[in-house]
């Protein structure tokens, strides 16, 4: 299966690149170092970026997403808030993953979906989201959705950070590298199981330790 | 004009009572007093309040709204995020106000709407957002919204707390019993200026000092 | 009505700027950029801008305001804690206004004064401070003071940040540009009281949007 | 393979309750409900039961941990600090993992020791770990340690929060009823290797939505 | 020499238990258990303590001090900040002492004080003070004041925490049981001079180790 | 006696700077200026210069300490937590110290030691920690240690943030330069016994006010 990475699934919005510091204001807002406050218009404060966001169908099984955060909507900076769209047609996954510095509020705009998340009592809590629901995933938790539906859902996804960071796990275990003998004990499989998990999210190419 | 006060406008989401305390979790999430976390379900974490929300029309010219946050929405405490979803028909205004806890992320999902707001420099900052923008006001500044266009508009505002907490400027100011000498020299006008403010939001109910 | 506004107000002690940002810090305190630690002598944590600071007669009926803060005060940085002086002769008064980022302790150093504050569930409450009283505002709500007594008033306002921010409401809704549209649909009132509002804060010099 | 699940690893120290909540602190110290500050001594501020703790054979190939956090050590509410303790056999892993309210100091008591992390770019860093060393995991990214040596290593880890909170990944993922169609499609595998894994984490006893 | 312990002189304006927590507010402000907002007038936010506040001639060769703190004013908590107000005869001090919680900000009322503080890397930076002057003590440092001149100084205190605490130093070492092997080390001193130390501050009445 | 001052004992593991701020992230670590992410590898996240530390001889009657924090080990920066190690040869004591800015969580690696700290209350709380103990300090309160056993102890002391700062009281005290005429009355002994505790640490090197 040809498998997009996260690094491929983000780059639309943004340039992935680890940020500075994002420090509570003493100010309205955070002027970007070189500019000058009084230039700054409504344009500074606005993010159109979203317009017209469609699924890409390479991105198939899993949906399309793009962020509107740190990395690509200045304004955010100290100001503990930012965004995430997400189109989800018909038998799509966002896969389990986790923010580490934020908790997610979702708003369903169009379709049906399901989301789950799982506490650290092992506890997994799911529910079947309708157009117009709020559903909210505690800081720092995994999760994912699913649309299990005939019709495609889009919903947009509200974190309490500017940059609440995503880690999707199915590559950070399995694609980037940790060594098979690691992987191998943790999960209680056997290697050819895991050389299928590699496989499926192209690790390899980076060096074991 | 028959003038709705700001505890008409939010008492179909909430019953405004004054909240206890947001404390930063040692938890995934908190537990109601007196609830058991385990009998917690996936309907703890959804709110389906927002589902075929319309406009109300009386409350023309202002917008309709309707808040999501800790006072109907208990597994948003300590969490850090909330939202409100506005339903602007053409012509309504979403009056001046301030959020003191919070900063606003606003998502438009239909129509076109102008808004604006002043920082402490007294410079005001106004954009017409379109479908699918997203429009960030920093925290405790005043702002507003405005549909000066012909089809309805809606969107959602996602806040960096889970009690953002609203003061409407003209209520806050002209409704709440502040005296007229107070008020009188504030704004530099005659005291039948403020007497016709006062009128439009019903002051006088309050006793003076 | 020859009526100041905001920004001349406050220029005495500040030349105010947008500030950047507030970390909390790591260090003892903070050294500005491009100084060093062990040049800091006791000057540097002192601010006698307050010596005989007197009221400006051409501010009535507005009192006189001289802040200490991040803009004029550098060791502040940081370190969650300001002030601002007032002077208010009688019959003058602090317009009703918010600190976006702190809560603010009132202690009247000489005379008497009024104080009122509004609550998000639009609750007015007011005091008549004695010489030696202090008094909470809790964080971004609209207050005011009115010196309705025969003696001048003076008192020191102590903020929890360092840099408070403020808005005086009257400039803010009225002379920063705002539509008229949306002014007289937001109070509720008549083009003429609005005309009649700008003109005493000296709106029209900003362009509409 | 007989493999414990988290909920027995922890069982040691822990009851595993979800807690209430940690806020900042405006005492020295947080006293327990229904207890009396002065009659809390040297042992309130003690935790005895790190010593001579040791592994457990049942545990391998997992490591043998036990915390001291929230759930057993009262004093560390609101002081944003706790531990964990692990002893690591010859061979034995601790599964990838996060922590969502921490970062993590790693203190090497005895031994050797392998430890990696995965960032949010999807970098893994991997460090071998001599006694005596510190190595830092920050807060809430998937971390690992593998005891890839002849002798039984032995560190302490620190966190910056007192209940960082832990969740297993394995477990996580396949141990807790995450249905079959969603994992498939997240790992990109087919469903008789998600069977071995969801075998090995003793999937099946919750319901799937 | 009558010395009075820290216990005492504090008594006036507090009970000195040891609080509870003080999370960041998700209200306007903490409502009392117990208590209803509705009821909570213009009293609830105002503290007269500190009038006609004079003196004690037998804290003598010691500052009188009162506080304003969560311990006798309810209405700060959750709102990070509280005052303490100090006379200081001609001759008196205010002993070297810590405020944990809280950076301090000093504003002098009337007469001249020299104050003084030492940062983390033993560098004293000390000041004398005019009526008018503020002067900023960062967070935690050991700090002191006297008033070396021929009038009585009055000063306010306003702490970045509505219970910033205070350890007096010599009381806190020398009054409080502290193990004379352990002093004696510390100081580098012989036994007699501790002795004389612990007499001064009234120790030995608590049990050593 | 030939006491070092604090400037020596530290002076192994840290170059003494004040730094600057250290901001919550919204990355997921802080990368140093200049450098770029992809270079960091996990050498950057480990810090070996605690690997065989062993105590001073010429410490004595102090232990030997060496910190690990944002002086020296700058992939903490943001991340909250740091730590120091102790040798304690028997006799040798921790003297009376603050840290500004952090909770200490200790835990003995080898020996017996005792310890104890000093509430704002004027409350010592002591225990005897055996070896695998743990003994909470919370924030910014007056504590010791001391070897009084037969064979050396050994410690680490992990704490609440990346640079929690210490002024170790002795030296704080006496070796600074706080004038005479403070140090006497706030005391309450002669100047002679003054005149010890300063030569012990070596004041006089500094002017006085």
């Amino acid at each position: 299966m040809n498998r997009l990475k996260q690094t491929d699934l983000y780059a639309r919005g943004s340039s992935l690149q680890v940020f500075g510091s994002d420090p509570e204001l003493t100010s309205d807002f955070k002027v970007p170092d070189g500019e000058n406050a009084t230039a700054l218009d409504g344009n500074f404060f606005t993010f159109p970026g979203f317009r017209n966001f469609t699924a890409n169908p390479s991105d198939a099984p899993l949906v399309t997403t793009m962020r509107a955060d740190l990395s690509n909507f200045a304004a955010l900076d100290g100001l503990g808030i930012s965004s995430t769209l997400v189109v989800a047609p018909p038998g799509t996954v966002n896969p389990p993953h986790v923010h580490p510095r934020a908790s997610e509020l979702v708003f369903v705009l169009e379709g049906t979906v399901d989301i789950g998340f799982v506490d650290t009592t092992n506890t997994l809590r799911t529910q079947t989201l309708k157009e117009g629901d709020l559903f909210i995933v505690p800081r720092g938790l995994v999760h994912f959705q699913f649309n299990n539906y005939q019709t495609t859902a889009k919903f947009i996804n509200s974190f309490s950070s500017a940059s609440p960071g995503v880690a999707r796990l199915p590559t950070t275990l399995f694609g980037t590298g940790i060594a098979d003998a690691v992987l191998i004990k943790s999960f209680g499989v056997t290697a050819d199981v895991i050389d299928k998990l590699q496989e499926a999210e192209g690790a390899g190419t980076q060096p074991g330790y």
